[in-house]
């Protein structure tokens, strides 16, 4: 593993000094492999769906496992579309003169080594590969050991557009080992990973919280609500409600939990109960909510805490705006909290109190999202604080660093 | 422990609220408290250096904890100093419209709580509890044991000033458990603290490493060099060799090695080795420096990884500017790494290749700094990548929220 790291580290200080020209020559070769060999590419995704099929995983899963033309085409034009964006380095973040002369600017530079540990999708492997290329990173990439022979395939075509660019290949290292222990392996590469990007669920998190010694930024859950309140337009509070949480329920920002004001509750909860109900969404409710809408299960504390990634949601009735936020403040993740009202002071105090990557006003909470904020492809969404908050794109797998400029100062 | 990260907590989320104004009046009531308090401050302090002349603490680290009525009074102009700094909170740091109308701003906004542990000087109390403050984050800090009484009482009078101003005098809270396992606690904190600081040598860094939960920056080891290229003023090498070492021997800004071009060696190591024997500074060097200077120690190659923080210092030949680069990169620690050259290829080559937190040119290590940097004080120099990389000051006690607004948008 380590020397995996090694070799990602010296492709890096290449990749660093390389021109936007020649990093873009790559990801158009890399797209233009990838459809070169599709073939190769649905040959090794159908062993591994034969593999999977025979192992006895579900359904959907396999579903994320599979590749198609179409597929392929689109991780290409992926690719393509992270060539066309304007290279995220060499700008200057700041700078300014001291009164002693010395001259400091904030260089925007590469992290260095951008690791990824994810799961079945093998569409990851190319869309982390470009923006990690794109942001003048070296790749080290750790799928899942179902789509272990298409991630390969995948990245010996996007190794080989990479080299015909006249950059090293290992520009994008494909860690082959799936055991368990290799990803704890990769979690304590202190000083070759200079930020670890973890996509998987709970244990996965749990796992680097415990176990890693390099940098990281955490792709966590969303536990996201709708909070309807006393002065909000029902009929735009309906249409949020019902997009927030049916228009995609398995991924983080779709809506788990919904909290309506008292004083609203009466003429919304009914209403939006046969909307969801009627796409097929389970209700559970606190009593007050219940008592409205008898049909709904009762909700445990706990359902309040999950992220059901489902055709499921919490439901509540609050008091007032304070009583939200209360609830938003013990329950929530910290992704994105949703707020439909038409009175200013409680849509300002809301922004304001609500402590998440995202706070939406009269907007649905799937839009928490690196296309949908017009960043381009995202490597994941951080529900941490410290370096990024939010969507990460390409900015995000950048960092600075102080070039100070004297002409013989020293310290008194 | 869990408990005072909940006192801290519920007071982040009242002074995250708080006015500019509220919090510089804080800060000044702090600051005049510290100094009505003084006699009760020394007498603690008093009592802690009697504890530990008993326990055999060694002089340097006695010192280190000693208070004086200057010390203090010290302290409170820090506090007032940071009173005078403009809010780094509210801004926007960014916003634009997405063409289907979602106004998307990316507002400044505190961290939450910050914990920070440290060693022997009492004085970081007040220093991080005022930056903590004025940046809108509850302080959590732990100091050292044979700091304890001197920081109660330190700790007593912040508090009080906060009080006065009508916050909760959780903004601070000291952690008074100063067993080894309680640090150990702090550092699992998740979900109560937002970011913790480590201030302390590589034992309190790895214990972060090994068992930390909560989001952290690292301030970590600077083993900084000095590059005296083939194209180097001498003279002004000399000057900045001198002051990198000898000024402040003790900092992580401090020059731990000195690489000399081959073609300048002959002429400039026998100049400096006076220079800086004529201070007291011990020289360890590669066979080729030796030979330039008899007197000077054999280095091995750990001594080229040392950071000494004392009057010691490793020196080396190179060939090139290559092999100075190479030599930082396998031996440094991404903090401070300075070339002294006139050549202009050589010193863009140096900015570029050096990855490092800060690159000087002809400029002395030492100005790696929130002061010199011009952020006023600093609550730590982060040898990370992510967050903050080098001086860390208000600015980077902040973290940005998404705050969107739409007219009812849902997701196609």
């Amino acid at each position: 593993m380590r020397q995996l790291g090694e070799r990602a580290k010296a492709a890096s200080r290449v990749l660093a000094g390389a021109r936007s020209s020649v990093k873009d020559d790559a990801l158009v070769n890399a797209a233009a492999e990838l459809v070169d060999r599709a073939d190769q590419i649905l040959e090794a995704n159908a062993a591994d769906l034969a593999a999977s099929d025979q192992a006895g995983v579900a359904p959907t899963i396999q579903d994320r496992l599979r590749l198609t033309e179409g597929r392929i085409a689109a991780m290409a034009a992926g690719l393509e579309e992270v060539a066309a964006h304007p290279d995220p380095l060499g700008g200057v973040a700041a700078g300014w003169t001291r009164p002693n002369g010395l001259r400091i600017s904030q260089v925007v530079v590469p992290l260095g080594v951008v690791a990824v540990i994810y799961e079945n999708r093998p569409n990851v492997t190319a869309d982390a590969a470009g923006l990690c290329l794109k942001s003048g990173n070296a790749a080290l990439l750790r799928g899942s050991s179902a789509a272990l022979r298409s991630n390969q395939a995948i990245a010996a075509a996007i190794r080989s557009g990479i080299g015909e660019a006249g950059l090293p290949e290992d520009c994008l290292v494909l860690v082959e080992d799936v055991r368990r222990e290799s990803a704890v392996e990769l979690m304590k590469l202190r000083g070759l990973i200079d930020c670890l990007v973890p996509r998987g669920g709970p244990d996965l998190i749990a796992s680097v919280l415990e176990n890693a010694t390099v940098p990281y930024v955490i792709d966590g859950d969303g536990n996201c609500h709708v909070y309807v309140d006393a002065a909000a337009d029902l009929d735009m509070a309906l249409a949020i409600t019902v997009n927030a949480k049916t228009q995609r329920p398995s991924v983080c920002n779709a809506a788990e939990s919904l909290l309506v004001h008292r004083k609203v509750a009466a003429e919304f909860l009914p209403r939006v109960a046969k909307a969801l109900d009627a796409e097929g969404v389970e209700m559970v409710g606190d009593p007050a909510a219940r008592a409205l809408v008898p049909e709904m299960g009762e909700a445990t504390d706990a359902d309040f805490s999950k992220e059901f990634l489902d055709l499921k949601i919490s439901v509540a009735v609050v008091d007032d705006l304070d009583s939200a936020i209360a609830h938003i403040t013990r329950h929530g993740s910290g992704h994105t909290e949703a707020i439909i009202t038409t009175d200013l002071k409680a849509a300002e105090r809301f922004a304001r109190e609500v402590d998440a990557a995202a706070v939406m006003v009269n907007a649905s909470t799937r839009f928490t999202d690196g296309e949908q904020f017009g960043f381009g492809a995202e490597i994941g969404i951080s529900t941490q604080k410290l370096h990024a908050r939010g969507p990460m794109g390409l900015k995000q797998l950048t960092t600075l660093k102080y070039v100070v400029h004297g002409d013989g100062q020293i310290r008194a």
